[in-house]
């Protein structure tokens, strides 16, 4: 199993707007990702525009499919003009 | 939904006894928390002796009652002297 954790800077007004493309994509992914696990949104509670996706796939495959699908890179795309920042993507191996 | 990012900074002569530990917590936060969602051990693919725990927990109440118990208290006792740092909690509301 893998695990990612996606930071992603939204400029602050523009919060509303990302969430909406976010939900979307995160629908998606659960209706066609099996191999997807988590992929779970969520908020900073201290820095204003801050998210991150917690993620854990089954596999390294899992991963490389979820990146080449035409959702995620159409998602990507609408999410670009409300980015205040290039996104931050840590990626973890699981222990058991 | 309560998401957290548990940062832990592990001396490298010791991830093999922190990781048992470990294990025998996820056990029994598995066995005993219908409100922790997800508790998943990771390590970094980057920094040797860093760990991240991916967690969600279904409410706040849910996230208290965790550490709270006495098997998580135990747990923190055992793995203090294989800590090469205090650990880092990044606490996140989940968006949907």
């Amino acid at each position: 199993m893998i695990g990612v954790v996606a930071t992603l800077k939204v400029q602050t007004d523009k919060t509303a707007e990302f969430e909406a493309v976010f939900l979307d994509l995160a629908a998606q992914v659960k209706a066609n990702e099996p191999g997807c696990l988590t992929y779970q949104l969520t908020k900073s509670r201290n820095e204003a525009g801050v998210y991150k996706v917690l993620e854990l796939y089954a596999d390294q495959g899992a991963l490389e499919a979820h990146g080449k699908t035409d959702y995620f890179r159409a998602a990507g795309a609408k999410m670009g003009p409300f980015m205040a920042d290039r996104p931050n993507i840590e990626y973890l191996d699981s222990v058991w």
